[in-house]
């Protein structure tokens, strides 16, 4: 038995997402006290069991492990300005760059404390269930220690000692959900256009057909790592000459262009420069690299 | 029993995907004359049993139901400009716009056919197997009589009467597809500016978490329809200031952000036009319409 049920942790910042946060360490039987800014919030917490402390630094005081979820990096700072961070922990969970990760990770090291950067990859109402992802970066033995009561948040995944790559992976994944959100948006507009409804398109065609297309993104990855992009299939030069439709299709039903003529500027702008046609999408993102790389 | 399988076809254009379907009509048992600009093609067909015709106008005197799939509306023209089409049904999969099907339904009109418009939601491999669907507009009761034979390419699927309506259907779903492109493309570049592999991320990472995501369109899409975009979860407000991270973080990253940063300008054109911060990324399919809804 690893369980570390009776470790004690403190929670800094009750958003929707803290305040979630401490609801699973109390539902798993941690000792838990919490802080937030404007003190009500800890109301239903207390009522759980949870300690109220009357400031953030005595909430750091009352637990080796300290999980802060604030609104930023700014809010972060002022958050823990105070409190003494000597030999605590510090996973920070707060919603930032790779940039923020690594300034705060110096930051915490001046105050003699480890850090764990998280991105956790759920709205506030997955957190402690199965759906749940949080990715952790930072030193892999730190990590390893307090895994078994980060798990209370749902799967901990370890994405490697740079403190940036939670936030990396973070933003990434977030990317891609927005990729699809953008894709969404357009196609439920062009239905709309023709006077139907998005409901029954969404569920009957959108859904069943992009669930089809998410299966070839490993492939589209392996061309990647592999730099061998040709592929049989309907390459480059076939699509982007029909991508043409879509934008064209979408002026004629009088809608904005805007969230899909990026990808068909970026495949002319990869045949001008003399890309191979008969290679896959996947060559495009080499065109993304704007130094180095 | 309501079996067409003897009811003779002719194809139009054997590219990959004419090809295809006139493999799968072949398999299908039906008696399928074939024609292409460039006779060749048509050999591998005709030691399957096709028919090779000398001209598109022999083909069409072969068939009452005919299938054309070419480069384009002007190819399209050009093969079918002396074919005597009268009595005829066109099933046209050529790719092109709901402007391009109108036009041709009012050609074929004027020739005397029948004319049905399509969009195939496969690749050629695809083409007679458990996954392809076609969407068809047209008149139901010609898309009725036909549905037994065009069955033999996939799930039939029947848009409406309106003939643009298959060409609008593809080209929504092929936009929510690039969406999702657009996302994987900008999510693999950002890995890999960190010196990370694609496939582990995409296969570990991006696919279960774009499945989930995918997973809440339905919701998203009855906001559009019930226009109810109030949020209880993330909403526009949080979601446009963590946008920010998104692009910061490419930046940071020495990565393009023309993919993605056009929502994020979309979602800040929101708030600035006075949207209420309160709803959900689904507010935003109005902001695509530029003319009138």
């Amino acid at each position: 038995m690893t369980s570390n049920e009776t470790a004690p942790v403190a929670v800094i910042g009750l958003g929707d997402m803290g305040a979630a946060l401490a609801g699973a360490l109390l539902k798993a039987g941690h000792p838990t006290t919490v802080w937030n800014r404007t003190p009500h919030k800890a109301d239903p917490l207390v009522e759980q069991g949870a300690t109220r402390a009357a400031s953030a630094a005595a909430a750091v005081a009352a637990a080796p492990l300290v999980v802060a979820c604030v609104l930023d990096d700014a809010a972060l700072r002022q958050a823990l300005g105070g409190a003494d961070l000597d030999g605590r922990t510090l996973v920070n969970l707060t919603n930032g760059t790779p940039a923020h990760a690594r300034v705060a990770a110096a930051w915490a090291a001046e105050q003699g404390a480890d850090y764990l950067d998280g991105g956790i990859m759920a709205v506030p109402a997955m957190i402690g269930g199965a759906d749940c992802r949080v990715i952790y970066s930072g030193p892999r033995a730190v990590f390893d220690e307090h895994a078994p009561t980060l798990g209370a948040f749902g799967e901990a995944r370890y994405a490697g000692a740079d403190p940036g790559l939670a936030a990396l992976h973070d933003l990434a994944l977030l990317s891609g959900m927005y990729g699809l959100i953008s894709g969404f948006l357009h196609a439920v507009a062009m239905v709309r256009s023709a006077g139907e409804k998005s409901g029954e398109f969404t569920t009957a065609e959108l859904v069943p057909w992009v669930s089809g297309m998410t299966a070839i993104l490993p492939t589209l990855a392996e061309q990647v790592d592999s730099g061998d992009f040709a592929t049989e299939g309907s390459n480059l030069g076939m699509q982007a000459a029909g991508y043409a439709n879509i934008l064209d299709a979408a002026r004629d039903a009088g809608l904005s262009t805007e969230l899909m003529a990026p990808l068909g500027t970026l495949m002319n702008r990869y045949l001008e420069a003399g890309g191979a046609p008969g290679n896959d999408l996947s060559a495009l993102v080499g065109m993304l690299h704007t130094t180095g790389a």
